[in-house]
């Protein structure tokens, strides 16, 4: 078999068979496969698409070209929560430790931000001394202990994945559903879940824009994950604003301590309402609740109790991190950085925003990044204090952004405003945070 | 401006710039785009075409992106031809001469064979001696002398080419008309014609085997160099067999001077016909003659006077081969070699042969290259003497193989035993030679 045939197979819009794709993904992490023949191919399945049964095959490849997490020595269900990505999307630090609480072990393996997306990493190194690079050994520790455990990937999790995403973030092959189920699927099945949990998000700070295509994805990653034996569900959520107030890593974090603290204001609640329900399916379809009823109290009485935020606060001090965060998380904020206000330009109504761009803005400011090489200056974020369908005056704040002297501060504030649109007139009402449920 | 956003452009279907072309070309050349960038380009290229206006971009900046000759101080016109490539395909030897005998000069800058198809350089190697990579002074020297000079692509000609095609060979990119015409034409428009006659070849043996398809190459090749200020031409003509007897390097210029020599039989009277037709071609366009008639009449008539052959002659002297070859032309030729009879297994008539098949069955034993990095054994040949709509017995040599002794001669011969399609009964007459011509 040569590289060329299966490219001219695909190219010519045919099925590849089990064969080819096997050879496909372990000559790109063999080196059978040049880089440039690899990203050809890409582009071809974007074009041509694939088959249920190749994007099976591609999953299963990828899944196993590197090792297989294994905690059945853990007598607990085993649950994950994966979101497709958006701006201000902090769940993860609430919903493990929620659902840990409830009986349910969480072996989180998460990524770092890219572009205008936020990543969990990036976030947990917030924390001073935070620890995401963790032996396999100690993450099997501090999972028994605490419940739960937050690590980067590892070389030998699913490694065609990360060559493979590196390829096609060069090569403009991102948003391709048979590709984003592969690359999402290999990992997360990779970890010995019972369960898995999706957070499809759709509107202007998601990958995918588009309503019906973000159904598309949930529907064949939820039908991939049961195929392969993990008990799957998908939620597709609202991203057409930052998911609560915070955008950019020290605030998101002080975000959620606060949440888990209790203190929700009405810019916040929705982080408490969506953990809380990612949380309670996770702990539902993980067995550790006899109904999603039950699993919803159970979950909403570990974030009241604080019991959730003592889990977390272990779980820092497990990896590393200074548990005082949990206690002032004003400490994450950097008191010598510039605020910003981003003002509205008229009186009217909040009628939608650009969130992709918000991430944009900030990751050009040093608050993510633009590359996968790129540092992130953790204290730079932005407040979205004005929400959907809010009423504005002409000057009022609609967020405040806080940055570095001299970083280009006033530049990112107008282009973050400018991605607000403010009508004259209240229109539809704001967008349902949770829109629908696909368990099949 | 970033090679992702032109992937995406172009992913998406839209037409891209001018200055997008002048990017991707350049940056191919310079760095700025990684290859792996370009193959998604190219794949995307491939799978949703070119517009009209981006395939003359994307000739002329690879044109531009190297070294343009310039031979306007001979006094005389300047003409080439350029084939798309077969089996046995071997004019450029005999109508360089021809039309530079009649009053045309002739810089050709060839190319190597690849795949099932030969080169002319490598066929010109076969003579004793002879240097195809000459200075740019030394070309033009020979060419004021000889009135024909051959050599390789230089490094400085249309290096964008040189990478590009080396990406298509890679990633199943070669057969889409936007990128041939770019490849061929920046090339040939660099080499300061005022004539172009184009070979576009249809059939088994050609890199498009369906004729409408080669007619929609012509006329982007012809419309391209017109636009370009050459004055050009294309001929469709039947590459559904090996062109004349000789298919290998040694036996093809052996081929070419018995013709040459006016030694002309059944078999290699196509050869004499097409050269002959393709160099009154090149005459005429050129300005050297009032019309194609009196064109054909001087060509012919340089053909059987030995003018040609005398030519040839000052030329193989000119660039270092032994001349002897003009006089003898069976020096060309290794009698150590084994000669393996290719039999038909039945009584009939040549109803087919699939010519591709010949080639890459003699690329196989040494008479061809699978990778343009390969060596070539010009002495390894096939002499295909049964053609399309001779009644054949059981037995009956269709050809003659010559292989080294131990080099899979015998599994060879089978091979191109089974491209041959031979039949009960007669079928339609032989192809025509010359399908159609091309003039806009």
């Amino acid at each position: 078999m040569r590289p060329q045939g299966v490219i001219r197979h695909k190219r010519d819009g045919r099925e590849l068979s089990r064969d080819e794709i096997a050879y496909f993904v372990r000559g790109v992490v063999g080196g059978a496969w040049a880089d440039y023949q690899a990203s050809a191919l890409l582009m071809a399945v974007f074009l041509n698409g694939m088959t249920e049964a190749e994007q099976q095959a591609l999953t299963e490849e990828m899944l196993r070209s590197g090792e297989l997490l294994d905690f059945s020595d853990l007598p607990l269900p085993k649950a994950d929560k994966h979101s497709t990505g958006g701006v201000g999307d902090k769940t993860s630090l609430i919903l493990a430790p929620l659902a840990a609480a409830c009986g349910v072990a969480v072996p989180m393996v998460s990524g770092r931000g890219l572009g205008h997306t936020g990543g969990t990493l990036d976030k947990l190194e917030a924390i001073p001394g935070y620890r995401v690079r963790l032996e396999l050994p100690e993450f099997r520790r501090v999972l028994g202990r605490v419940g739960f455990a937050m690590m980067g990937q590892t070389s030998t999790i699913a490694p065609a994945d990360r060559k493979i995403y590196a390829l096609r973030d060069a090569t403009e092959t991102v948003e391709c559903v048979p590709l984003i189920v592969a690359s999402i699927m290999s990992k997360k099945l990779a970890a010995g879940l019972d369960a898995l949990v999706l957070d499809v998000k759709t509107g202007t700070g998601a990958f995918m824009r588009d309503e019906a295509r973000s159904r598309e994805l949930a529907r064949a990653l939820v039908r991939t994950g049961n195929r392969f034996g993990v008990r799957t569900e998908a939620l597709i959520t609202d991203m057409n604003q930052p998911l609560g107030e915070a955008v950019g890593h020290g605030l998101e974090v002080a975000e959620c301590v606060r949440v888990m603290r209790g203190e929700v204001t009405d810019a916040t609640r929705p982080v408490r309402d969506l953990s809380v329900e990612l949380a309670a399916r996770m702990v539902a379809l993980g067995g550790a609740a006899a109904s999603l009823e039950e699993a919803r109290g159970g979950v909403t009485r570990a974030l009241e109790s604080g019991a959730a935020l003592e889990l977390f606060r272990r779980n820092v001090e497990a990896q590393g991190g200074d548990p005082r965060v949990c206690d002032e998380p004003g400490r994450l904020l950097d008191l010598t950085l510039r605020e910003v206000r981003v003002e509205s330009p008229r009186a009217g109504y909040v009628a939608g925003v650009d969130a992709a761009e918000i991430g944009r803005a900030l990751a050009g400011i040093g608050g993510g990044r633009a590359r996968i090489e790129d540092e992130v200056d953790a204290a730079v974020g932005y407040l979205a204090r004005a929400k959907i369908g809010d009423a504005v005056k002409a000057g009022d704040a609609l967020g405040l952004l806080l940055c570095r002297d001299g970083a280009g501060g006033e530049a990112a504030a107008a282009r973050i405003a400018a991605a607000y649109e403010v009508g004259a007139e209240r229109r539809a009402p704001a967008p349902e945070l949770i829109r629908e449920v696909i368990t099949q």
